[in-house]
């Protein structure tokens, strides 16, 4: 016996998932599998231990991320391991591992928990959960294309409208090029990193700030400062590339090709294509990671007062190589459980699923309850699903408790329907009465 | 760029799920799940974190085991906290936290993974996953005998014959009564506690080891030790405690009653009026864990090859006593997924699933790739699983490779196709060719 009792609240940041709760969780993964495996995705998973290394190997900057924002730990054999913060670096371990065996391209799912050290605040979560969706082994733009298509596909399952989000997409290496090149913007290294990060932060800032920080970063040149703010507003890459080399001394000749923007292109291309109209350029999609070499994207809900990224991803033509052999190009996005929800909830598509069971059998004496499970057990053979009340409470609070669940269909159960062999079922809402043997009874229900 | 190649194993003692894997564990967890839900029992989850003080505030001997035994680290708020290494602490802390508003009897289901520190050994695991079933707020003999009915028709939905598997039953009170009072074996406190730990190693132990450890607790007195030993074949509870009380003074006149094992008796009858007749009273089963207070039960493989139980429970009418209130009893078991697979492998009940799409669309040129994917759509749109074959490889080798896979179907795309709007799928397994619009194949496929 404990001197004082013990809070009943879970750890700081994380959540327990009573059953109505779990059901949404449930109804949300399901859509995600289902629709992954409609495109010929094969799930996988892996456990929440990595490692350390995994997350630490690519330096210094890594390492400080790894030990101040995850939970890492030592354990008793002196191992560092951590618990995995994303997907990526694990599934690039296990696509490594089995380069010789597996036949490319690959197409993975995963919907993992992950974690993160987050300072514990209002609906700042330790713990999530994430679908992940990668195709590894193919660097041809239809895999880009198609990447975006599933998430596209997948709200679509979800009951959402084109309407309700809106794509966004831009070129990592692209990007690199037109800051960097002397043909564009013509930054050094370290402007560069500084624009990039100023533009990821872009819709967390006041338009003025943003602004300000532009010019800080192109110094005196107040032209360069009015022409990137602008080129944001491109509506593809053929126009913001124009536009950012209008001033170019040599204009290089086949922008895109130069630039790598031509993925982009193709990509919006390819979707409208495939009647995804949606879709927008935005050079501005910077995406927080360094991997990415390619097309990066991010999926916007249109409702003004949801303005974080839903998801995003984008291309990493070089994951595998911490691990050795050749480089195994790949392209895939991340999909968190709670922005999941908040915009089924924004948008009204979340209907509350039910978690009782189909029929109560109700016996009318505790003395009938084993009587009352084998009465069950033969209506559960025809598929439906069964619950005993196996409670001292009457019959009648046996029948509003039932009700109470949202449980369909009592079967009051007494001595004269165990001597009969007759039964009868009340429909809970419409309080429709059904009589027969349990064989008739179930034919009519099932 | 790192300097040396990371290694692609998976943190000692866990496991990496390969869809081929993943897939054995969707089903197992599909089977379970959907029986449980048959059963109205409701899916509820939390997370791996949880305060190390849920598992330490039994007492010192429980600090140890939590310190020695379990997953267990300080975040940098300097809160200890512990990766599960089981449900049940978890479940009663989130009944506790509801007892107001939750409709009681509570049935509920998990299948969480858990964490154990074990040293690392050949097939000792770190890391597994557990369905837990448990029924709350009642202490009906019609509840012990529901979540048993549960598991054994788990086994069935599984494909298992009853000749597979057997159910072993026993009572903790009882035990603790028939151990320690003077009218059966009479011991000390500290004789009893060793002679349960013995019981407990018995089917680990060698006949003649047991015997001999079993003197050693008796002491002189060998024909209580011939007594205990005998009694262990015993077949039901009345006779069980008719054997062991023979030499009594002056015997209790409702034994059953007396000890409790009346329960047992009772569970017996239960089992058997709902047709599960592999069942048996065997009074050495123990179950580790100090909290059982009633019927303890384990189900064993019947094929000597694999002797370990494959899932235990039994009733704790005291678990949320921890976090205050009036107690809540409760019953439910724990199944593991190893001790499952190992199961069905020994019984050849396991059948590999499928993870690949039913078609593939194979373009004959990369650039028909997007007008795959926009066929794909099509096809997707009438349920079916669709990918797009666009790697490089000759259409030969695509044929191959969707056969390789276990691909059902192929359509092999050209410009012909296209244009004309006729469509050919090839079942890969009977050769059989189809042709049509792509509505009418839909028609035909689905």
């Amino acid at each position: 016996m404990a001197d004082k009792n013990l809070p009943t609240e879970p750890y700081k940041g994380v959540r327990d998932f009573y059953p109505d709760d779990m059901a949404v969780q449930r109804y949300m993964f399901d859509v995600w599998s289902q629709t992954a495996e409609s495109f010929g995705y094969a799930r996988y998973d892996a456990s929440v231990l990595e490692p350390a290394e995994l997350y630490k190997a690519k330096g210094a900057e890594n390492e400080e991320l790894v030990n101040e924002q995850t939970y890492t730990f030592t354990d008793r054999g002196d191992r560092q391991v951590t618990l995995r913060p994303e997907m990526t670096p694990t599934v690039a371990r296990m696509i490594a591992a089995k380069r010789k065996e597996l036949a490319f391209p690959v197409r993975w799912y995963s919907i993992p928990n992950l974690f993160r050290y987050e300072r514990a605040q209002r609906g700042r979560l330790r713990e999530h959960w994430q679908l992940n969706c990668d195709i590894f082994g193919t660097d041809e733009r239809a895999a880009d294309v198609e990447i975006i298509a599933l998430a596209y596909q997948t709200f679509l399952n979800f009951g959402a409208d084109p309407s309700m989000f809106e794509i966004r997409i831009n070129d990592a290496a692209g990007m690199q090029t037109t800051f960097s090149d002397a043909n564009f913007f013509d930054l050094s290294a370290e402007q560069s990193r500084r624009l990039r990060k100023l533009t990821d932060q872009r819709r967390k800032l006041k338009v003025e700030d943003f602004e300000v920080g532009a010019a800080d970063i192109f110094g005196a040149d107040t032209h360069k400062t009015n022409l990137f703010i602008k080129s944001l507003d491109c509506p593809d890459p053929a126009s913001y590339l124009a536009w950012i080399s209008q001033n170019a001394q040599n204009p290089v000749e086949n922008p895109l090709e130069y630039t790598g923007y031509i993925n982009a292109s193709e990509i919006l291309d390819g979707l409208r294509t495939l009647g995804i109209t949606n879709v927008v350029f935005d050079p501005s999609i910077v995406r927080g990671f360094d991997y990415y070499t390619g097309v990066v994207f991010e999926f916007f809900d249109t409702d003004p007062a949801n303005r974080r990224a839903l998801l995003g991803g984008g291309r990493y033509d070089n994951l595998t190589e911490l691990f050795g052999g050749e480089p195994i190009p790949g392209i895939g996005f991340g999909w968190g459980d709670v922005t999941l929800r908040d915009f089924l909830e924004t948008h009204n598509l979340l209907t509350a699923d039910i978690t009782a069971p189909t029929i109560m059998v109700a016996p009318t004496d505790p003395s009938l309850n084993i009587a009352g499970q084998k009465i069950a057990q033969e209506i559960r053979a025809s598929g439906l699903s069964v619950a005993v009340d196996i409670s001292n409470r009457k019959i009648g609070k046996k029948i509003t408790a039932a009700s109470d669940a949202f449980v369909e269909y009592v079967l009051v159960l007494g001595e004269d329907e165990i001597a009969s062999g007759t039964y009868s079922v009340k429909n809970l809402t419409t309080g429709e009465q059904l009589s027969g043997t349990l064989e008739e009874l179930c034919e009519q229900l099932v």
